[in-house]
């Protein structure tokens, strides 16, 4: 039986998703499809539409038969980080085959990453001016365009995979329709990037169910839809009552980004906007994205030592599964290294799971459903 | 000239007030009244209905010559503290008499706290389970019941005045009608307590224009009007998101409330009231008012260092004046030893007043209003 993964944000799960898991079936009809997403706060920066149960249940509902959390220490961060982060916990489960989207899906990204071994990035400094520097690097190697999304995505699949052992098959699918930035819902196209969904969601302007499955529609519709508007009363008062050495020991904080963040906000007045202040904050060294994933982990609290620990002391959170899912799983539970929760107890919350946890205490402040205690794998 | 002191907090400025201070200058009409204000969290551990400047106009308006900040550090605390940052103030500015409301006006105020004089209280684990041990301490020394809430505020500026060598002479008035707890709004009487009148405002059921001044009912009216449903979002993040090291630092944390506190709170979930939160933290030792002290401190994230800043080095924040008042002002300038502050430079915000410019940005978040850069003392 093929073991097939997906990595993903599902934010919120959309006909491109449904279209690529569909498409694995057709491929590898009596395939696993095991799916590790990150959890309520994602990679670039900002919070999740809907908490990761919600998400995991759509997934799950339409067609993926296992879904494992990527830990918030893997979620908010550039690509390389993100795809090592989850590749490991593929491995880990069995994976043998890798499905991605692409803009070019005949690129041989599995050749480029050999030849691309040596670009390095620093990341614990990620930076976007560094990002389009390595873009040109990996150019200059490949005289392959990676500048696109999902093509770069897939590379750093690659080179996760390369440096993991070369363990899996790399699948990539090409991407239909919708380019990832665009934001307006096409009218021709029951393909929508996940982020127009979002903008007519949040905005509540138009509707989005040619767009979405039934499914998601209705957790768009009823549940609680969240974006950096809701989060943002909260940071603003994390950063004002911070001193700048507290500030300072925020993962990602270099070269005195704690005194322009606090500066700026305090002269902005309380009126100021997350977006405001984004960009009083960005500049051409720190851009949009570096600075929103600033933003998360001051939010989060997350300091240096909270991100190592997990990649010190990986682990398995299952979020949901079906039958087929649920006897992968199983068949093999015995062999795995990494612990698996399924249940929050205590002590987990207090340790392995210490900025999860702490990550889901702060998205349910609004979410308003507990992210840990008391709740278990959504099961179908 | 008489210069006459009152100390408040006019939370928000009524009809009770209005009284004290006609009476003041029916009794000494040519005094120059100064009044030592609290700025935007009070004693009982809460924040203002009406911010300090809002507050401060209305007693300019009402009759005062002369609002001065009591620093947050003094504010939200017990008696006994409260009221020597207070007068230390007050003797700095030359004032010769307090005025006080008392249930007792006959009381002998002065003689009570030299009978007292060896009673001392532990302010650093102020504690209302002390409170009521102090209490009945006065009671065996005096014979005196003091445990109505302004006898006992008398009393422990009687403590304070005899601490900082009895330059105050005491000038009690009988406090009219309502009981300080009172939360009714009474029909036969124009006078009702604060907190009546902030319960009226704040669920905006009932017309508190019998019970104010008509400024205090535009002001209530119009302005934004605040408490802790307000700020308990944020202190609740603050409290997820610290860790019990970092709980511990905050002022007044002692015999591991840090884990009572944290824990409870993870426990109740997301959908937790301020006030069920403080019923679950409270206990005989550690009472509401204890608790809700507590609360402040950690929302303004106040450690023992910024207390003890503002105890060692004092000084004096011009929050209003009229002519009287800045004849007056103008008059002792030179021989003050305390600095004035009238305009917050940045400076100043990060040394001298670091904690009320904390404060302020934390109470501006839902005021909207600036609480310190480009503020200038209200002038009538």
């Amino acid at each position: 039986m093929d073991v097939v993964g997906i990595v993903t944000e599902y934010n919120p799960f959309h006909n491109g998703h449904l279209y690529q898991v569909n498409e694995v079936k057709k491929r590898f009809p009596d395939a696993v499809i095991i799916v590790v997403m990150s959890g309520n706060f994602l990679e670039r920066g900002e919070p999740a539409i809907l908490d990761k149960w919600t998400r995991a249940r759509e997934a799950i509902l339409n067609g993926v038969n296992l879904v494992v959390e990527l830990p918030v220490a893997f979620c908010v961060q550039p690509a390389d980080f993100f795809a090592f982060g989850a590749l490991r916990i593929l491995k880990e489960l069995g994976v043998q085959k890798l499905v991605f989207g692409a803009e070019n899906e005949e690129y041989n990204f599995a050749e480029m990453a050999e030849i691309t071994k040596r670009v390095h990035g620093n990341f614990s400094t990620y930076n976007e001016s560094y990002a389009k520097a390595y873009q040109r690097a990996i150019t200059e190697k490949t005289g392959v365009d990676v500048s696109k999304p999902n093509n770069l995505l897939g590379l750093a699949y690659a080179r996760a995979n390369l440096k993991l052992g070369s363990f899996l098959e790399l699948v990539p699918i090409q991407r239909r329709a919708a380019a990832h930035h665009d934001q307006q819902l096409p009218i021709t196209s029951r393909i929508a990037s996940a982020s127009a969904i979002r903008d007519a969601a949040l905005n509540r302007q138009e509707s989005v169910a040619n767009h979405v499955p039934h499914l998601t529609a209705v957790d768009l519709q009823q549940g609680k839809t969240l974006s950096w508007v809701d989060f943002w009363p909260l940071l603003k008062y994390q950063i004002l009552t911070s001193n700048v050495q507290e500030l300072r020991e925020i993962y990602g904080m270099t070269e005195g980004l704690e005194f322009r963040i606090k500066d700026k906000l305090e002269r902005m007045g309380p009126a100021v906007t997350f977006n405001d202040w984004i960009s009083e904050v960005k500049s051409k060294r720190f851009t949009y994205t570096h600075m929103t994933r600033i933003a998360t982990m001051i939010l989060l609290q997350a300091k240096n030592e909270d991100i190592e620990e997990v990649e010190q002391k990986p682990y398995i959170r299952i979020l949901g599964f079906d039958i087929k899912g649920q006897n992968h799983l199983n068949s093999v539970k015995k062999k795995l290294l990494f612990p698996v929760v399924s249940r929050v107890s205590q002590k987990v919350a207090a340790n392995l799971l210490k900025l999860d946890y702490r990550a889901g205490l702060v998205y349910s402040q609004f979410s308003g459903q507990r992210q840990d205690f008391g709740r278990s794998p959504f099961q179908q």
